[in-house]
């Protein structure tokens, strides 16, 4: 693959402009299912021969400097403990997850706040353990490396690039209301038919320094239009939705049996994503106990208690193979949080789900699936055993729901290149010339007003104005003196 | 390379989405420049199995049913000879090139006015011959067809389309200030930071019948980021400049001892292009004179009368193979009439250019040419030989020219796939997903100003002036009554 990838890469080009030397990348941390994503694109250009070195905090839930990566690691301190980032994290989950529902606006727009400042509280002193740490500042310096490539969800990245000299690449899901990519990177938005994502969850709590973000030359963003709505969009920016989807392996033989018990009523897959372990005891029973009425085997990936009575035509796994999963032929629904990753993994394979979204972009996401025609949305807090029961026949038995997960599939698939090799690409693109200047916008050098050509509108209609006075006033300048003359004339006359 | 072109398209599918099916495209009648560059298109799709059908009608300059191609023709009657046409032609280009230097710009609105008018009836007769021969829809309808490509400067293909029934695919260089792109395509084009290409020429010739148009499922723009300047697109917008470039090929052996003899002091090549047999004598005899008094040798191609004297470093051909010329080391530099093919060679080759642009989009090609730093633009009515002589010599001995057709040329070569590669992707995108409506975005289905969001703002802002004008009279309505009151109070008190 790797060979059949450079081939590719140099195929057809007339000078060798497209010599691949192994460069030296710099990767800002991240965590979580953002971290999951970015592994397999750092995966991909060490195979290419590239130097990755990535930045990571020592407070850090999924980064792990221990497991054997083929990538160098850069600790830095962060100043605080991973316990207290682990509750803050449990805080807000069980405000986004329970809570929400039953307070009224006010009580979440304060609640809201207040995460948002925590927030912004703990990127700060992450940044602090970048660049106010003479070492780590000194050491990137040395470095000399040829790229930074982050995941703006965690600040700071564009001032350290700007700080080094080096091309940013942005890899990104979206921001609140789109900010980003629209104020700092003039990707045009008109309100009338681009919704932006998670525009309810005012007021923004992203940070809008656009001055360094918009020095991006690439932002990579992990959707693409078997997902995404059509929207206009630049040149720098490319969709590469599904950049860690894959072809499903063969299943472990204890789960391929269970599996093939299932006959031809197939298994439904269960997960409510890495980030929840546990729900409420009640929760789980309710869940249980409408998954018993299903005729399909149902697996479910669950750390927390287990339920009290479990249906012969359930199991329960502390970790379950996804992807292999969905991709099993045997495979009929996906019940899912609706994360980005779960939701592509799903397009990919082409499985109907119904969504149980919870905080952040899910809840959005699961709107899109729906819009689309593959997904039944439910909500936790209010549904019966009965309800998710029905839910998970709909999907099944409704055959719109599968035929569109297959369109979706298809839309996925049929690209002229794949997700992971088009992100690759574009970073290595923007490695061999040093940026991508020639895909950036005028728009970045133009003042609000200037883009909306009002300082053009205004001077239009200033000289329209002063066009129409200069007449009103010469017209009545000529009428009275010739009513002067008149009047002369009359009084001569008498 | 047609193996692995399929190999490429099926790798990493997990479906069998993209079985390639050989299919029936039906192809719009074109001519001139715009068939050159249909051709090679039309060319790959029969590699890859496709049945080609090409209408082409019976006064046709370009178009030629005895060449041995390899798709079908499907000719129809013009009610007009080829003389008509040619003569028609023969009268515009007398007026780009040399009368309009020397009018005013009412006499320059009239004739065009004139032109344009003359340029619609033949368009609405060639369309005539299509839409009105029972003979032709009849065989038509027969055919098919799984899809409908056209070059839209011909019209009338989107109408075929939709009689048809069939996904359309449009190939275009760009419509008069981008008028079918921004209103048809729904391409936001904010005028601040997008120049409208020939906006200058205004009135608008491009007649405007949206809503067919609109329709298309792909638009193929035969431009790249190594011409355009970076601007907003939407998904079913692809960018395929450079469709008819390739690698170029051994010279004939006379010319290749020509070009050897020119030493270190390399060639330049001289076209103004297919269209353009002859230039006045005088002009002929300027242009020589200027050549004879640089280094290089000339390769000069020229149908017209010979100038009087021709310095021993030009030689003048019927017939140049401009492409293998322009890929050969010793070439130093082009002069070109600046149509979009010719530079589109020069740019995959990284050659300078020195533009005598004429009309149509040549004017606006080679400032492009030019504000990206490899081309200096004459004006051949007001140029002397020493002019022309000095700008081949900038733009072969100041560097930054060189250099800057490099970085373009870099560009060009420096994408996923081929501009070909692309152009044929995506209509076989069209073929296999009958269409691409998935990629269409909303913008579509709303008014002027619903798209503006004009509705939305008219309904806030009567909203608020209602709330104003309440409670300014229910403010008034209760100091009345308080007045009132008070003035009974006191008149009681009294």
């Amino acid at each position: 693959i790797v060979n059949d990838f450079i081939f590719r890469f140099n195929k057809g080009v007339v000078y060798n402009f497209q010599t691949r030397v192994d460069r030296n990348i710099l990767v800002w941390y991240t965590d979580g299912s953002h971290w999951i994503n970015m592994k397999p694109v750092l995966e991909t250009l060490v195979d290419r021969g590239h130097q990755v070195t990535v930045l990571i905090p020592s407070s850090s839930m999924y980064m792990n400097t221990n497991e054997p990566a083929r990538f160098h690691y850069e600790p830095f301190n962060a100043s605080f403990s991973l316990e207290t980032i682990e509750k803050f994290l449990e805080e807000f989950l069980q405000f986004s997850i329970y809570e929400i529902d039953y307070m009224n606006y006010w009580e979440i727009y304060i609640r809201f706040i207040n995460i948002a400042k925590t927030n912004l509280q703990y990127n700060i002193q992450y940044l602090d353990g970048v660049v106010k740490s003479e070492v780590i500042m000194k050491k990137l310096k040395e470095g000399n490396y040829d790229l930074l490539l982050a995941d703006p969800i965690n600040p700071g990245s564009d001032l350290v690039a700007d700080i080094l000299g080096i091309p940013l690449v942005f890899s990104l899901r979206f921001s609140i209301a789109n900010n980003w990519e629209r104020h700092c990177g003039q990707m045009p938005a008109p309100p009338s038919f681009v919704p932006g994502a998670m525009k309810n969850m005012m007021p923004y709590i992203n940070y809008c320094a656009c001055e360094l973000m918009s020095k991006a030359d690439i932002w990579l963003i992990r959707t693409y239009w078997d997902f995404e709505f059509p929207r206009p969009f630049l040149p720098n920016f490319k969709y590469v939705g599904g950049i860690h989807c894959r072809p499903a392996k063969l299943l472990p033989e204890d789960l391929e049996e269970f599996v093939q018990s299932s006959g031809d009523d197939g298994i439904v897959i269960f997960t409510l994503g890495s980030m929840i372990n546990n729900i409420t005891k009640e929760k789980a029973n309710m869940i249980a106990s409408g998954l018993a009425q299903i005729p399909q085997k149902v697996l479910w990936r669950y750390k927390g208690e287990k339920p009290e009575a479990l249906s012969a035509n359930i199991r329960i796994y502390d970790w379950i193979p996804q992807n292999d999963l969905l991709g099993h032929p045997k495979t009929r629904a996906f019940i899912t949080h609706g994360g980005t990753n779960g939701i592509y993994e799903a397009i990919y394979h082409g499985v109907p789900m119904v969504g149980i979204p919870m905080f952040g972009d899910q809840p959005d996401n699961m709107i899109h699936m729906k819009e689309k025609g593959t997904a039944v949305i439910l909500n936790l807090n209010f549904i019966t055993a009965e309800d998710l029961r029905d839910a998970v026949n709909t999907v099944i038995n409704d055959k719109s729901y599968k035929e569109n997960a297959m369109r979706l599939s298809s839309i996925h698939h049929d690209r002229p290149m794949s997700a992971l090799e088009e992100a690759v690409f574009w970073i290595e693109f923007t490695l061999r010339n040093k940026g991508a200047k020639h895909l950036r916008v005028q728009a970045h050098e133009l003042t609000w007003y200037q883009y909306h050509s009002l300082d053009v509108l205004g001077f239009v209609l200033t000289m329209v104005l002063l066009i129409i006075f200069i007449f009103i006033k010469t017209c009545s300048f000529c009428l009275h003196r010739c009513c002067v003359r008149k009047g002369k004339a009359k009084r001569k006359a008498e």
